[in-house]
């Protein structure tokens, strides 16, 4: 077979781009794809084929969510030649799967998060990953809350040195939709299925959170894994979880910082809070995702008497990705973050330059989630990591 | 000229719309119109028409936000067929006469806030609005702010009993983008382009939050108005800004509850800030629009060592609007409340009902604006309202 | 009669100290006088007499105290060659007879504010005040507010010029205690024992503050007064409240800058809560009584990117009072404005500087208060005060 | 020797109260005795003696802070009969040998956190304390923070089952009074003076908060330690820092909840916050030591469209300790944790009962704390602890 490589594209053709999956991450996605162009300056691209297994419901969300057409088999997407896009929004399992393939076709592959569920799959991925780099096909991952304007901010802000020395960072991850005892047993509780419970699903943005906004590594991994509720009502009475409801980690960075990492699906009342505390010797930040239109920022540099946790309004033309919106004080929802996540992917294909967060990136956060599991299963020893083999947050 | 209605479309050919006016408002009108049917279950539609005075201009606006086509002459879409509904992003002044004739043509109407400059304009409006609902032509003004979810959810609660008698209200909207003395003149600063100041512009929201809360009128009326800087750099030389930085007011309602009123473009660090504090004798409710995720909800009735203030996060199934959208603790942004407009108008003309706010509630704000500038040019002195006239909140 | 002077007494004998009232503020400026030599260097003095009308209650609340003695007639103390200070706790009616007689007698004299009941009497007492300091006998009015260290650095801030011109202050102070319309009738609501409800109770506060943060004058006002629940329950059935439920105000002051008052006991869920927002071009402060540790400050000349309102606990060394207390971020109550109080006060005495906020402060506030009488019993209409007049805050 | 016994007190005697040491926490014990009875009934006693090393200083301390005394021999007071109650406020190297000779003399003891510096002390500190307990003589050792208003109302709160099964808690104590870097060696941070770092100081708080909240016991725990700035500057030249400026641990409960600790003296921005957050399946609950009025409450079992955290502003004389200061709204300060402590001690030694914490629950607490540093010494390995020998936190 020959290999299809990007470049084979006329470059006054719209880039055509096709999404597999119309689920929750599919909707987001579809709504970053059909919002992208009316607010920021990207090449041009058109919404072609959104893929599915049910062939009705995939026409109907086709056509609600903006694509042109629908299909059912995601590999009849990599034979097309007006295809040069790829956003893989099905299940964990099938990443690998989609994902390899799609690179090995010359398309330019976006992979929801976790990059797969195993290891040995994400591995695999990063291979070839690597492999369609070197052909100009780009390939990223999707922890879009990078793409949120404060931690945008929350990063430059530490690069320039605002912080000084982070001595240490409180990551939490708190949602509570399992909070009720009741609620019944489903495909994400089971391990075969799901991989893990809130570790896998919200630790690892907490986790490339920290990895973002410090580029930084991981050298030394504690962690806990517990389960609340270890029988649900399923349909022919009580099955065992078998992933876990709350996760606790600490971790040790290259610099010398120390993390501690907490996720529940638990915490009443809490319904998407990714807060984030960063304290360093000249300032220190917070953050919450439930309020993510704000930073919180101490400069420890001013005087002491006017000293004070600032709540910035990221909500300025001066803010990252700001000025493509609306005036001031008028925010932003969370969808937001994936249309700039697609902005931010189009540009990079455009350059030529592989895009941030990589593959290589989704494995190191898996191979510290993987880290996190090995240390709960040994009464919570610490772990090593060797941070000289995990790859440069700033890309290189 | 044969007057076509509403009834002559086939009833399975979309309903056509063409927007006119692509700044700030077209901007926000037009993502909705975009987005509105990914969402939520409207009558089809389709982005026909986006008019604007520059043809270039105009051409590249629709391109970027969906529009079919574009054009330059607004009167022409009110001779075409296909053309259901016409969206009126245009400036204050333009209003009266496109709303007028877009109705006598049969065309329902979606008008931006204020109705009109003048009173006089927004009267004639208001007869060609009642005389067209007549033949099933319906019309709308668009106070967006009673779409965001927590204000909806503060009318159900008081609706409900919630807050017994609500004693009374404060309101304000507070911006800062003239703090800077030196921040130039422009078209809004001058009494003959802009009506008024921060009244008419912000203090209009504030009012109809008022009104549409509490379902109540106005009778008795104070105000104040002052122009902290009254020149501004023009490109000549220094000119005289000729409106208000900021007005304040108290208003009585019909049920003898109070309400003030405060805005100001001069409030250092408040963005967007549209506050309502609301004290009834059983509850009590807290909003800022720059939070506008959130209501603040203290139930009275409980015991007093439990009573205190909620912050709900407006953002649960259970919440108007929010089934539509994603996952509870996902937010939403400012531009979703012209999502929900679109919905609420589409629904109304699909159902054949008169759709809320109608232009009757919109010139009652503005007959209340008239007020408060009657009341500051004779010394802040109570001034009267027949509340018997104003148009009931509820429809009718 | 020989009036004695201050300066009979002995250098060497600590000054004698008598307080009048043992209700709630009696109980307040008892723990100040208790508390105030433990925290700071102040002169020498002694808690001698408490007096009240009831021979056992006073005693045994002198007992509890901390006074020596106790006695039932206040003129007896004024005879007391011991006593160098008089703390007028007693209610309004009788401050002026009080401190007139023991300004006379050679006493320094706090009194609780409002200083007096009517102006008729608030002005004898200014003249007595005059005459007292020019013999070195001092006095004060109890605004204890100004001694919040969150307010007292607000002070500094603009002072320092900080904020800018100022543009408009937002003040209100809102409490919740006639809510309950059932809650029975008191003397607080009857106008011949109260004086006014809550204008001269609670905007009394607000309006001292608006002066001294600002150190300006009052040159217009405008005014309302409500009264939601006319009748309550009295012991032989319903009674007719006669004063303000509630009050608004707009202040024009000196600078030209504006200030809205509002002031209510019926916004369920505030409890004690003096909300004041200050705008200048430079920069804004927030204030809230009920989190009185707490200053709000946002600082417009820093780049835009980074500004934001700071939450500055005040509660470091660097903050006024915060010296004497304990270490860091742990808080101190709202008793301890009073301790504050008392320390300037004995500070000044000391010194032989008259205190601020004197009388003649006091007065000034009160001419404010019935300027919004007389404007609320004429329609609201605009009501000139004569800036010149009024002492200046800053002493002179 | 004969043990004099508590009982040998003439019933119509004040109870004699001495304090040892005058520092931070002498200071506020003081500020406790000083106070107690001017709000609280409380059985009469007496401030006797304040003793110190140095006599100038002590007697400076004891006339400033109320007491009729000094001394410098802390072994001369448990000599005098008119003592019935020690304080001891000193050090926590000297607070064994003080409290067991009090103990055995007869005295009530009182004795700052933590019980001791060493766990062999610390057990010969609960044997003398039984023993004493059998003779009516009582103990108590100085968690001040049980006495937080708001938080003896999460008490109450948790105790009624309104927050359901607890599954997790988060409770951290963040301060920053070690973030530069610079700031000089002292003996705090030597551990042959004080023991441990953060962990005995802070954490030893969150966790005494933890078991007295939830009245539970630990079974499990793992714990990490760390020095970020292991080198200070000293009179000559650089020490090292050989306490902990961090740790980090998680504490599994009888119960099944899990809480994790995290305590740091490099927090940059954080004053003095101890934080807690308590998960439960029917509601939840959120504290903050800087804002100590203050508590937010979820209650899970209202319907969802109406949930949200509440700020109970924990100051209505419903509330534990309240109706003894102020009206509502006129917030205490961290001080007054002390004076409800010294109300508790006087109350529970009045009736002759055992107050709590006793000696026992704080050498639980120093348990809990060494199983952090075990855990720590052996790469946070989880550390078993039996929680059947553990003292019931209601008293038993």
């Amino acid at each position: 077979m020959t290999t299809p490589t990007h470049s084979s594209r006329p470059s006054d053709r719209p880039l055509g781009v096709a999404a597999i999956g119309y689920a929750f991450m599919g909707k987001a996605h579809s709504n970053a794809w059909r919002n992208v162009a009316s607010f920021f300056d990207v090449p041009a691209f058109e919404q072609k084929v959104l893929v599915g297994r049910d062939a009705t419901q995939v026409a109907d969300a086709a056509a609600k969510y903006g694509w042109a057409e629908s299909a059912t088999d995601w590999r009849s997407i990599l034979e097309r030649d007006d295809i040069d896009i790829v956003d893989i929004c099905a299940p964990g399992w099938m990443h690998a799967e989609i994902a390899i393939a799609a690179l090995e076709a010359g398309k330019h592959v976006l992979v929801e998060k976790p990059l797969a569920n195993t290891i040995a799959e994400a591995e695999a991925m990063t291979v070839a990953a690597a492999a369609a780099r070197g052909k100009g096909v780009q390939s990223m991952i999707g922890f879009n809350y990078r793409r949120v304007p404060a931690l945008a901010l929350a990063k430059e802000l530490i690069a320039e040195g605002r912080l000084g020395t982070i001595r240490h960072i409180r990551a939490a991850y708190l949602q509570d939709w399992l909070a009720d005892a009741e609620s019944p047993m489903t495909w994400r509780l089971r391990k075969e299925t799901a991989g893990s419970g809130a570790l896998g699903d919200i630790a690892s943005h907490a986790i490339d959170q920290v990895l973002y906004l410090l580029g930084d590594a991981v050298t030394e991994v504690t962690g806990r894994l517990h389960t609340f509720v270890s029988s649900r009502p399923g349909p022919d009475g009580p099955e065992d979880v078998t992933v876990d409801d709350a996760a606790w980690a600490t971790l040790t960075l290259a610099s010398g910082a120390i993390a501690s990492v907490e996720v529940s699906r638990m915490a009443t009342g809490q319904k998407n809070s990714l807060k984030l505390e960063i304290y360093g010797d000249k300032g220190s930040l917070l953050f919450d995702l439930e309020a993510l239109n704000e930073l919180g920022f101490l400069d420890a540099t001013l005087p002491v008497r006017e000293q004070g946790f600032r709540r910035i309004l990221v909500n300025e033309p001066e803010h990252p990705y700001l000025e493509a919106w609306w005036p001031q004080g008028h925010i932003i929802g969370w969808e937001h973050t994936f249309t700039h996540q697609i902005r931010d992917f189009l540009t990079s294909i455009s350059a030529g330059e592989a895009p941030s967060p990589s593959f290589e990136e989704g494995l190191n956060v898996q191979h510290i989630l993987a880290a996190v599991e090995e240390s709960a299963a040994a009464k919570s020893s610490l772990i090593q990591l060797n941070a000289t083999t995990q790859t440069s947050i700033e890309g290189a």
